[in-house]
């Protein structure tokens, strides 16, 4: 007998993973790896470990393994945030008229207001053990550093934050939230570092950009003594540490006898969307299930959709290693978008190689339709979504909307990656009727994909 | 044996309150019956209808039926964000290094971002059960304007807002919360009410207060066909809604074998602190259990530690009936204050009378040493604590040092109102080192005494 499905379905404290999942370990044909950009032969372990923790270049560099043990610092940490909840949407449900079952994972309810919390603390963790004073980083809307921050102070580890010039006017109670952590933030270019003071010097007046904050923060990095760079997502060890989310899925939807059949989520760099579907895909990988995965993106910075699958800069300051990815070029700078979480221009190695091997689908979606999709779920469900999350939320109520056609029961589950609280600026440009629906022209991307770098 | 206790207790869905406790019920003593300004007598059913949706005047003025059963349509909504979490702050305990067990319960994980929609929600569900179309309101800070959208948002019922002009203008983001679940947000004063107008015109370019606030939106309740006005504190029936808090606290420390010994929360107009309380107070009143209970409010507007117990008015505006309760005068300005939640000038009538009766006991905090109990909680527990609720933090924090010093083992029980997201200019403040905390002076006060209205 099935068990009655409540509206938020809480694991049990010692129902939470004790181990990571690392889906590259099952997949044949693997993501292929970064490149140094100079060599353009594939990194070493050396290499990364000057800009990277040990055991995160280890992790980084690792597609062979497919479990690793969670520290029990970091589960104890997870404790004070996790099981999030798998809730039922019963009342969205209700709202469309739908026989789909509406299921989403919410990764909101902590201070950093998102899923990045989970890696930020795997990350300063192994800063931490390794003996490091500290490490450096950037944000731009800011979800990453607030996330960075809070695991910093828990640790009592050093916390740098470049925080894009823009953002840090822009956004003050975000860095006011970092800074109370204790965090030092950067507005970015600054007067710290070589590559800021060029920049100040080339553009005065300058705003930065996400690139130019990247560079600032590895350079603080690997010039202080005791430091390292840390990255809130695209990379292959976040989505590692990002699998709780999924393995928490699967494991309360299994806890009531639930076989999903759609698995949606927004995909920026990936962070989310990688660790959302990791042991779903595996399943896949193994022959074991079979389910629709969907990455939503924004139509304004459509890598999966409409970006080329080659190799690319990972950051717009060219500092990092190159990574095989489906991008738009480092170069694309996105329309005014106000999911700031989706405007990266590539997408992580293993979820563009799962992609790519047919393991998911992609779909764009339009800023309006989204924050539409985000208000109608904001009344029924009292949760205001983030901007990024609703792309997958405005995916999840279209899916719905067709089960209300054809009358099928679809178990739809998506991730609700965190909330609105530091977007109303985008909500109140929703609220007055001026968002902006750009889309880039197929000339415009043609002119970004021609400046990709030559990989032999 | 006992049952290791998580770092999180949530209780299942089904062991949820069915009722809410009305521990007026249980006094001997009752709270005094609110007047009608004009006559001095006890307000009637008929009087207070008026104002006040049938069912909720109803309520108000029920100082003996212990139990009232929580509709279904509102348990369903309960359900989307309740039962909260009563955490173990098993890291605080460790920086602290207490032999003191310390829980708090969270009710921030919402939206509106505290514990004002569980009895938003309530008195949205009856204007609807009478037929009304909306329902009029005023908010300070915000929180109850959120939740009071949210909760009509849900219900489909007009939500019409008076937000004072200075928050409007200062709060842009909460408007624009309160805007994206549709409701009519009005900065106060305005020029919809005569009251409004007549203050326009008397003090041009004022910036508005919660008083004038408050007669606006009493004024539009009573002048529109189908609306009634709706308040989030002080008022009995709030208690009663918020009674929610305590019963799912004593259920989960029961659930677990815990015998609280302190119980802890701020006091503003007595919503939180009353809803908590109200069952381990009920205990007390029966003879049953006893526990020391404590009040904690800003120095800067101490209503229970250095206020009168006597008749004033409600508001600013002397449009409300007359309340007998602890307060410092409804002329009384306290100065800057960046906890806006307790910024009352008097306290709710029940929580009065039981603390004449000496069932709990009162302790004024400054607010420096409240932000630095908020950011060392922030720092280990992960949450960042709304000012409101961090008045109760500093007093759990200073009784976890005490047990420190004695070896006690002492279960320290409080309340976690809600989340400071959209605090962060007072977090700026003290981030900056430019807190204030003034307290008023005795002449002050003696000041504000003088004008209290004369009941026989």
């Amino acid at each position: 007998m099935k068990k009655e499905i409540p509206y938020k379905i809480y694991l049990e404290e010692q129902e939470m993973p004790k181990q990571w999942y690392n889906v590259r370990a099952d997949m044949k044909k693997k993501p292929a790896p970064l490149l140094n950009p100079e060599t353009q032969k594939p990194v070493t372990l050396e290499e990364l470990s000057g800009i990277f923790c040990q055991e995160l270049a280890k992790q980084e560099l690792d597609d062979t393994t497919p479990y690793f043990d969670i520290p029990e610092e970091i589960r104890d940490f997870y404790k004070m945030y996790r099981p999030s909840p798998l809730t039922r949407a019963y009342c969205l449900e209700k709202k469309l008229d739908t026989p789909a079952h509406i299921y989403y994972k919410f990764e909101g309810n902590n201070t950093s207001g998102s899923h990045k919390l989970n890696s930020a603390i795997a990350q300063a963790y192994y800063a931490k053990a390794q003996g490091l004073k500290g490490v450096t980083t950037e944000t731009g809307a800011g979800q990453w550093g607030t996330a960075l921050s809070m695991a910093c102070a828990y640790l009592d580890l050093d916390c740098q934050v470049y925080m894009v010039k823009c953002s840090y006017e822009q956004k003050p109670f975000r860095r006011e939230v970092m800074r109370t952590y204790g965090a030092k933030v950067t507005p970015s270019p600054s007067m710290n570092t070589q590559v800021g003071q060029r920049i100040n010097k080339e553009f005065p007046g300058t705003t930065g950009s996400l690139g130019c904050a990247i560079s600032e923060a590895v350079e603080a990095a690997v010039s202080q003594e005791g430091y390292r760079y840390v990255l809130g997502s695209v990379l292959a060890q976040v989505l590692l540490h990002q699998s709780v989310i999924g393995l928490e899925t699967k494991a309360a939807l299994d806890k009531y006898g639930i076989k999903a059949d759609m698995i949606i989520g927004c995909a920026g760099g990936g962070s989310n969307l990688g660790g959302l579907i990791s042991p779903f895909a595996g399943q896949m990988l193994k022959g074991e299930a079979d389910y629709d995965i969907i990455a939503v993106e924004p139509a304004s910075c459509p890598s999966l959709t409409r970006g080329v699958y080659a190799y690319d800069f990972c950051d717009t300051g060219k500092v990092c290693p190159l990574a095989k990815m489906y991008t738009l070029g480092s170069g694309f700078i996105p329309s005014a978008n106000h999911a700031g979480g989706l405007r990266y221009h590539g997408m992580s190695s293993t979820v563009s190689e799962l992609y790519a091997q047919g393991y998911l689908k992609a779909r764009s979606v339009g800023q309006t339709e989204v924050f539409q999709a985000a208000q109608m779920f904001a009344k029924v469900e009292g949760i205001l979504p983030a901007p990024e999350s609703s792309h997958a939320i405005r995916v999840a109520i279209d899916e719905a909307l067709k089960c209300r056609e054809t009358g099928e029961e679809k178990n739809i589950v998506f991730g609700l990656t965190g909330t609105g609280y530091f977007d109303m600026v985008a909500y109140q440009k929703f609220n007055d009727g001026i968002m902006s629906d750009y889309v880039p022209s197929d000339e415009e991307l043609q002119r970004s994909f021609a400046a990709l770098p030559k990989v032999d």
